[in-house]
């Protein structure tokens, strides 16, 4: 099931320095949704993949509030901000990630975020490999979205995805076209410090 | 060369819900280590895997210091915990990873720790893929960390992560023999809440 060759229309804009799993340049972040459906079992499957990420003390802080549903993704859009919805109002499916910041074996459980942030590096991946696509957005109301879908404070807000299948570029507002493909990522040797910083 | 089928040892303790690419089940957190050296094309490839998980704005704020010289880890030796150490001493390689907390093109950077866990989950399923065994931990002194590797205040230190082959189970001290198995992770049912929390 899983990738075994780096597609055709990534090729043109990213090249692994070192011998990759083809799986980790495949998944990119498109803005053009089309408004087909996302099987059950394929949706859940992206989530079953967030569910084995490792965490600290394995307290799995993630959770992921689903919008399938007209009246459930409404109520996303009202915390979305609007440069977002030009192309996220047409993803079939929203969820936002929210991690717990406490926990009863530790009290304050401080890697909440950065574990959650692997969970849903294993969602996107799982995505990718199931033919859809993920785009996860930071543009949008936090403190709404609190309010809109009754989060506790304990609770902190991380990112909206949008998931669905990937529509044509030309289907994208013209100012979003342009920025329709894979982006590149710095030297990784600017990111590796070796023995001290 | 990613996996085609859930490993026979991890089949005993782990069972997808869903139809998931094997990748995700057959990663887990062994404690033994073999010292068996890793070639620096196959290390590589595991931070090449990091590079390309997605981020806020594509800021990229992970960072990742290695340690792979018995003078380095000495160095990462010096923080980690000695619960951790009676295992951690024998991995050939330790890599601690930080990230920017602020960016130039947004200031203060929000997502930081939930994107470098992104990267870390890119990593552990790159190492896994080549047959490596990755153990992150929390238990380590930060502020000692911070001092011996000279990392500037801007940056916020997660995770120490040994890196190597996997060892026998009976290469461990006893007390840790029983806890040498893969996780289970709670339902989905109690991680997904629909339409609103």
């Amino acid at each position: 099931m899983s990738s075994t060759k780096v597609l055709p229309e990534i090729e043109k804009y990213r090249k692994a320095g070192y011998d990759i799993d083809p799986l980790f340049v495949n998944r990119w972040s498109p803005r053009s949704f089309t408004d087909k459906e996302v099987p059950e079992d394929v949706l859940f499957s992206v989530f079953e993949a967030a569910r084995w990420a490792p965490s600290s003390l394995n307290i799995q802080p993630w959770r992921f509030i689903l919008a399938r549903t007209n009246e459930d993704l409404e109520k996303f859009r009202s915390f979305i901000l609007p440069g977002n919805r030009t192309w996220a109002d047409k993803a079939p499916v929203l969820t936002l990630i929210i991690s717990k910041k406490t926990d009863d074996k530790v009290g304050e459980n401080a890697p909440h975020a950065f574990d959650t942030g692997a969970a849903w590096g294993f969602l996107a991946l799982q995505a990718s490999l199931k033919g859809l696509a993920t785009h996860p957005m930071g543009g949008f109301d936090k403190e709404k979205a609190r309010e809109v879908l009754n989060i506790p404070e304990d609770y902190a807000i991380h990112a909206v995805v949008a998931i669905g299948y990937q529509g044509e570029k030309t289907d994208l507002p013209e100012n979003l076209q342009e920025r329709e493909q894979p982006s590149p990522r710095r030297p990784l040797k600017e990111t590796i410090y070796e023995g001290s910083f």
